[in-house]
């Protein structure tokens, strides 16, 4: 037996197959993940995982390694969640979310900083060793919302979609903030004495740290863009690039101490319609489904490890400190929100309701980020105070929060996602009224979203696509492809009738065969078809279009021309087609 | 810039973008990759980087770490090898592999071993000090054929099935032989005397190592089939299971000092059908690809680390030496070849030609294996003359042999790949004389090969399919699948023919149009009708189905009632919706 030889990649392994092994148990029987969730059951399992290590061991079990966490782990959760990001809603609201994760961010990390220092002056509690700046550097770690564990919640409850990209976006957003507070007050706790320069300093930092990402992330984004363009010849590497690429924007960023999440997700955001443009369809497919895949399996080590963590001799249990570290994360938050939602809503007609605004507030989630960064605290004699606060601030929120979340969102009535689809009419109305919108800003002088979207799109066609698209040509419009998706949906019910009886419109053989044949841009659609789940409406959007793109059909044979070997006459093939086959039934 | 923090993934990352990128370069110039096979290529990037880092650094680069490549860079290409592994071929030719793999190496490792102890006793050459052992140890690390080398330029050259597997299958079985002997020789040079029980022992050992192997694979494979059948409700996982099972079994096995190798291939082999048909389509998709990426990126990686190793100061240069290495390996193999095949056609009525032989003896490709198995000697006063000799024989074959090897196959007219799939009264041929000639060995009491598959496939179907699969149902004959899917696909053109034009019957559309609706055995069929070229035999095909299948349709008309919701009337609802669809065009 040579165990040592092999420890590394089969501990890794067995960790691995525990996370998935876990995430199978959960979900045979049905009833348990609708009531608690999964992040929670999976904190369970660590902390009996933890236990069990522990005794065993009679020692603390291993805590997650922060480098394995932000190296390892984080990458692909982020990715998955930038790569996925639903970019309407993102940008619509990017003001609103900026303000969350900045000034908000800003406003908890003082706040719970120095409302914490106040309960260190407090001499019953034995806490006047702390000094006022590690308060602010414990309120710079504990104040981050956690993308992890805000995405593991909300993914579960379906809240519509504004109030989820809000707290999501912020979640994410943040991570700028929290790196240059957090490591200028590191690096304070350290200075002997504290210039004015330094503060000011701090504060330059911030956009240096975020728009350095954002840059890092861009051109790593449209390089990977580039790169697809040549892969023509050998698809089978083609998903690569794409976890390359965003993995080193996110390394890159990290070694010059710029915001790695914010580089990885400008990365996604930036390659992700040029690559699904130039990949073939399977390695896109491939790209999906093992980006979810190790995403969800991070997702679930990380639970696991904090509940492993959790376990062990690291803490010191100041009672005092531990609850009104809870108490001010709650309470700063909730009224960073009420101040913050003012502002916004004066500025805006779609203003956020107050049922949303305490959703916002009620879910800031903290988790792994956190817990990574206060083991990462150099050494100094409160250190397991800091990590049992915490401790407890993670437990509480994910657990406490994390599964009354669902019922108050019930009870309160909060909008929920819509299930359907929007309908081709709500499409073309909102298409017409960005292009309505964006001439009106344009007259009025008045530089707004919409203005500024027209004129990226007009860069996007007008260059970008060109350098980055292997084949650039005009995209359809997506009412033609969801057209064409229709019709050949009808096709293969009508071949799978002739012998399989009336099969199920299976949706993921209706989208895949339909992703198949015009593999570059139906993808647009692909989302949307599938979610729809009333064949009805299907039915009568595939009449209506019939009915009017059929002068389309007739006055554009070779729509496609470029990307298909052209027939002397399409039409009359077509006609003959229809007519054999009219023959042979 | 914190670069010490993120160099690892960061470098490794770099390395493996390096191999993407070079890869993307050499498919770029569409002439190169059909004259030099792209296994050369690599190495000479090596080559060069190797140099350039020499340059830079005035050392030697890092060698390629034996640990990487046995742990990390070997697992993915195997797994790939044993998972697209054709299994009628194989098992067709098992026993003339085996024999090749067992009998063969160990043939070459005594005559390479004592040959070389020849050339050491000539007092000219100054190698005296060379003992028996360790020519015998040299030998058995020199003499096995290296899998992933005969992969890179086998794949290219596109010899016939037959030729294909027997040169790979014994490239693959031979690890068995390879571990023990050069374990066996390696502990034989530390012993001060050896009993003949140790070499009896060895001889026991080897059955260990490659039974072994056989049963932790077949044990994991068949427990990765049992997970998958759980893993309905999240499909995002299933992927993953494919690869921990089979990459817990290569460390199990390597734990053990079992063969690795064998392992993997038994765990894919066995659980391939039963995942297939458990898992999602997409999911498939993702697992197939993912492979695929991942084998091809090992593969690179490979090649190229073998080149930058070569440069350096790790050599001892005796010409006489390496030399006649070179020589000796090519001769022992090709009258290993003529002698083994002898005693093969003798027992065979489809002998192995002339010409087959030689190019069975001209592709015994050195690779990787060698490369590492050398560094992990010992050290010993003579450890850089065998790294040198070894390196020689590597790059004379695969850069000498792996170039000629098209042009010799081109030059004898060595039967090819037949383009074609095999046709659907091929296909039924085949199945009937499989039952015949079971029934016949049953009769006659011989109990082969026929014999053993029919046994096989009964206890498949009766226990293991039970167990294994989600759903257990008899699968559809592969006839009717490729009917469907003929019709499904003729459906699809027609729907395209209505507004496209006639479009290209696009294979992997067709293909995964297909799949998805019949995501459960349907992939049999796939890869046969994919390879296809022919669209008049398709069409041929199609109609004498549907004349013949007419009679399944109507008196099946719930062929596959189990898996889809049933419906009152199939037949009559079919009937409605072609009526609907005539009016409807």
């Amino acid at each position: 037996l040579d165990y040592q030889h092999v420890q590394v990649p089969f501990e890794i392994t067995l960790w691995i197959m525990l996370a998935s092994l876990a995430k199978i148990g959960f979900h045979l029987y049905n009833k348990l993940p609708s009531v608690v969730p999964e992040s929670c059951l999976l904190i369970f399992v660590g902390l009996i995982m933890g236990g069990i290590i522990y005794g065993l061991n009679d020692r603390s079990p291993p805590v997650m390694d922060s480098d394995i966490f932000f190296l390892y782990l984080l990458p692909p959760i982020v990715l998955d969640a930038g790569y996925f990001m639903p970019s309407r809603p993102f940008f619509e609201n990017i003001g609103t979310i900026l303000l969350y994760a900045v000034v908000g961010t800003v406003w908890n990390v003082f706040g719970i900083g120095f409302s914490l220092y106040g309960i260190c002056r407090v001499k019953a509690f034995g806490l006047q060793d702390v000094s006022l700046l590690h308060n602010l550097l414990f309120g710079s770690l504990i104040a981050a919302v956690d993308p992890v564990a805000v995405l593991a919640v909300f993914e579960e409850i379906h809240v519509n979609e504004k109030l989820h990209i809000l707290v999501f976006g912020e979640s994410l957003l943040n991570d700028a903030v929290t790196v240059v507070l957090y490591k200028l007050f590191r690096s304070f706790c350290e200075m002997p004495t504290i210039k004015s320069v330094d503060v000011f300093a701090g504060v330059g930092k911030f956009f240096v740290v975020g728009l350095g990402g954002v840059l890092v992330g861009l051109s790593f984004g449209f390089t990977a863009a580039f790169t697809t363009r040549f892969t023509k010849d050998i698809r089978v590497i083609e998903p690569l690039f794409v976890f390359l690429y965003s993995y080193l924007s996110y390394l890159t960023a990290e070694m010059f101490h710029l915001s790695g999440i914010v580089a990885i997700i400008s990365c996604a955001m930036g390659m992700k319609r040029y690559v699904e443009a130039n990949i073939s369809l399977k390695s896109h497919t491939t790209v999906k489904y093992f980006m979810k895949m190790w995403s969800s399996v991070s997702d679930t080590l990380i639970f696991i490890f904090l509940g492993v963590s959790t376990i062990g001799e690291n803490h010191e249990w100041n009672w005092p400190y531990i609850c009104f570290t809870v108490i001010f994360c709650l309470v700063w938050r909730a009224l960073g929100v009420l101040v913050l939602t003012f502002f916004v809503n004066r500025f805006h007609v779609n203003t956020i309701t107050s049922k949303d605004q305490f959703i916002i507030a009620y879910g800031g989630l903290r988790g792994a980020i956190c817990f990574s960064l206060v083991f990462l605290l150099p050494d100094f004699h409160r250190k397991k105070l800091f990590i049992a606060a915490t401790t407890v601030v993670i437990l509480f929120t994910v657990f406490v929060q994390g599964m009354t979340i669902r019922p108050l969102v019930d009870l309160l009535a909060v909008k929920r996602k819509r299930e359907s689809a929007p309908t081709v009419g709500e499409q073309i109305h909102i298409r017409f009224l960005d292009h309505l919108l964006a001439g009106i800003e344009d007259i009025s002088g008045h530089w707004g979203q919409y203005y500024w979207k027209d004129k990226l799109e007009y860069f996007n066609s007008k260059y970008l696509q060109k350098i980055l698209l292997r084949e650039y040509d005009q995209p359809k419009s997506s009412i033609v492809l969801l057209y064409e998706k229709l019709e050949r949906k009808h096709a293969i019910e009508l071949a799978q009738a002739g012998q399989l009886g009336h099969g199920p419109a299976h949706p993921s053989f209706l989208c895949s065969g339909f992703l198949c044949s015009n593999n570059d841009r139906a993808v647009i659609t692909d989302q949307k078809l599938e979610d729809s789940p009333n064949p009805d409406v299907l039915d009568n959007m595939q009449e209506i279009l019939a009915r009017n793109l059929y002068r389309i059909r007739r006055t554009g044979p070779a729509y496609n021309r470029h990307t298909l070997p052209g027939d002397p006459e399409p039409t009359e093939q077509a006609k003959e087609i229809l007519i054999l086959r009219h023959k042979s039934l």
